[in-house]
C-alpha cells in the first residue's frame, strides 16, 4: 500500500448486492425491476447504435435532460444527469457537503457514510424511532446539511411531503437532499416543492422504476445554482459520464409514460399481495411504498441462506438494529409466489 | 452559491472540445477515430441488448478486464476499468496523489490541473524544452509523484521507453503514471515494464485507437496493489461505472486485433501524408506518434476560425507557449484532403 493515499487506506468501500448471473435464480436482492425496459428503449438504442459511436457523446446529455424536464414540467436547467444515481450522489457530496456536518438517519442507504469517507465529510447519524421512522423534530434547525432517502432504504418507509416541507423551512441555511430512488412505487415526489425552496435537491434513478439498472442513468433536480455546482464538479471529474446508448435509453424510457405507469402499478400490486401473504404467516412487514419490503423473520441470516440455496436471493444486512430483517425486492407475481412457496417449505408449513 | 462547498467555488472545470452535431462537418478537434468501431463491436452490442438491461451490470467488468489482460498478456488482476480514461485518471488522482506534490509537464493534458483542483493536490509543472520535449534529468529523483502522457498532448511528441525506465528507477518512492491515450498510433507502450516496476501505472482509453469515444471505456494497468487502490476508490464512488453495453462493446473491440491494427495503420498513413503536405507549404509540424498533429501556423486563432467557418473543425488553445499552434486530429484521407484544400484557400495558395 506504499503508493496509496491516506484516504485510500482509510476507505471502507460500499459492497453492492450480489450479481449472480445464473438465469434460473429468483433475484430479489438489489431492487431491480422485474419488467424489461420499455420496447421504445430498445428501439432507441438500436437507432443510436447506427449513430457515431466513434464520436464523443453529448457531454451535456441535452436531450435526456430535456425529456426529464418535460416529464416533471420543469426547465432542463433544473436537471443534472449522471452515470447512475450513485455517481450523482457522489458529486452531491463533493459539491455541497464538504464544509459542514452532514446528518442522515442511522438506518439508511449504506453508501452515504462511504461517500463521507471518500470526501472527508464529518457526519452524524440520527436515530430512527422504534418504528423505523424519522422523528420530524430531530431534523429541524440543524447545524449541518441533511440527506435521506424517501422512501427510506432498506425499510421502505415514507416521509410525508408536509414533513419534508417543515424540514426545508426550518433549515434555510442547510441543503436538504431527498434521495427518491424508490419514490415511483406509491410514494410522493418532492418535485412539486422545487421552485419554492432553494435548499431542496432531489436525486432520482432510472435503475428502479424505469428498468434500466444495466444502463446507469441517474439525475438530480433542484435550483439552477445547485445544478451549476454539480456541473462544475462533474466537469472537473469526467466530461462525458453518459455514453451515447445510455443517453438514448434514458430519453426513450422517460418519454414512455404509459409503460412506466403500467409497470409501477403492477409492482405495487405484487407488493401488496406479498405483504398480505407474509402477514398471513405471522411475518411482520414494515409499511413500504418502495419496490421492496423489509420483513422481520426469526433467524433471518439462516432464512437468507436457506432461500439462497433454493435459488431465491434476497438481501440480508448483518448490522445492528436490522439483523433480524430481510430486504426483499418485489419481482413478478410468479417470482413472489416462488418466494412464498420457498418460505413455506423452509418454515415447515 | 450559498450551498456550494469551498472547493466547488474554487474549481476551474475542464472544457472539452466542441461537439458539433452537424454531419457535414470535418471534425478534427477531439482526436476521435475516423473509422467506425469494429463490426464485431456492433454485433456484441446487439447481443447485449437482448440481455437483461433491467439488471445491474457486472460491477467488476470481469469479461472486459479478462479481454484486456489477454490482449496485453497480463493477468486481469493487473487491470482496472472505468467510464472513459478521464474517470480512471480522476480515481488515480484521488487514490495516489493526495498526500504529495505532483509533477507533470507544463504543456500537457489540461485535465491534470483540474483534477488537482478537485482533490486539493499540490502540483508543480515542469517546463518542456524549446523543442517541446521532456528533459529527462528534470524527472529524476523528484520529491513527488509524476504523470505525463506518452505521446504527450497536445504536442504528439513521444518519450523513449528507456527514458521512462530511467524515471522509474530514479523515483522508487514515487508513483509514475504514463497516460497512453494516444500510444497505439506508432508509439511504444510501457506495458512491457509492468511486473518489473511496482511504481508504474499505465492509463489507456478505448476512445481513440478503438473508435469507442461514444461508449466511454478506459483502463489502467499496473501492479495489483495499485489496482486494489483504484478499486477501493471506485467502490467508494460508484459500484457500476460501466453499463452492460459499454462492457460488451469494449470486450469485442479489444478482441478484434486485426481491425485495430488495420485502422491504426491507416491513420498513421494519413498522418504521414498530412505532415508531408503541410511541410510542403512551409508549415512546421512537431514530430507526432499520435492520431493528431500540432502544427505551427501564423495567426493560428484566425486560421482556426477560418477553418471552422468552412466546416473544418480543429482545436486551438488560447494559452501561452502554444497559442501559435493548431492541434489537428487525423481523419480519413478524404478529410485530410479537405483540410489541406481549405488551408490552401485560406492562405491564398
Amino acid at each position: 500500500m506504499k503508493f496509496w493515499s491516506n484516504i485510500t487506506k482509510s476507505l471502507t468501500p460500499y459492497v453492492p448486492g450480489e450479481q449472480l448471473n445464473e438465469t434460473d435464480i429468483v433475484k430479489l436482492n438489489t431492487n431491480e425491476n422485474p419488467f424489461p425496459p420499455s420496447p421504445k428503449v430498445l428501439e432507441s438504442i438500436q437507432d443510436a447504435i447506427g449513430s457515431q459511436l466513434k464520436k464523443y457523446p453529448d457531454p451535456e446529455s441535452t436531450k435526456l435532460k430535456d425529456a426529464i424536464g418535460d416529464f416533471y414540467k420543469i426547465e432542463s436547467e433544473n436537471v443534472f444527469v449522471g452515470n447512475g444515481s450513485d455517481e450523482v450522489l457522489a458529486h452531491v457530496f463533493m459539491a455541497f457537503f464538504k464544509d459542514k456536518k452532514l446528518y442522515f438517519p442511522n438506518i439508511t442507504y449504506s453508501f452515504y457514510p462511504v461517500y463521507c469517507g471518500l470526501y472527508e465529510i464529518d457526519y452524524q447519524p440520527i436515530s430512527l424511532n422504534y418504528k423505523f421512522q424519522m422523528e420530524t423534530e430531530d431534523y429541524l434547525g440543524l447545524d449541518g446539511n441533511i440527506i435521506f432517502p424517501n422512501p427510506n432504504a432498506p425499510t421502505g418507509i415514507e416521509v410525508e411531503l408536509s414533513t419534508i416541507e417543515e424540514i426545508l423551512i426550518k433549515n434555510p441555511d442547510n441543503l436538504v437532499v431527498v434521495d427518491e430512488a424508490y419514490v415511483d412505487f406509491g410514494g410522493k415526489s418532492a418535485v412539486e416543492l422545487i421552485g419554492k425552496y432553494k435548499n431542496l435537491l432531489i436525486v432520482q434513478t432510472f435503475s428502479k422504476s424505469r428498468s434500466l439498472a444495466g444502463m446507469r442513468v441517474g439525475f438530480a433536480i433542484g435550483d439552477t445554482e445547485l445544478i451549476e455546482g454539480l456541473v462544475r464538479v462533474k466537469d472537473s471529474f469526467n466530461s462525458y459520464p453518459l455514453d451515447r446508448l445510455a443517453q438514448a435509453a434514458g430519453e426513450a424510457a422517460i418519454k414512455d409514460r404509459e409503460y412506466f405507469e403500467y409497470t409501477c402499478s403492477e409492482i405495487i400490486k405484487n407488493r401488496e399481495w406479498t405483504v398480505a401473504e407474509l402477514e398471513k404467516r405471522g411475518i411482520e412487514v414494515l409499511p413500504s411504498t418502495a419496490n421492496f419490503i423489509f420483513a422481520k423473520v426469526e433467524n433471518a441470516e439462516n432464512i437468507y441462506a436457506e432461500l439462497k440455496s433454493r435459488k431465491v436471493l434476497v438481501r440480508y444486512f448483518k448490522k445492528p438494529l436490522i439483523n433480524s430483517y430481510l430486504r426483499i425486492s418485489i419481482g413478478t407475481k410468479e417470482e413472489m409466489e416462488k418466494l412464498i412457496k420457498n418460505i413455506d417449505q423452509i418454515m415447515g408449513v
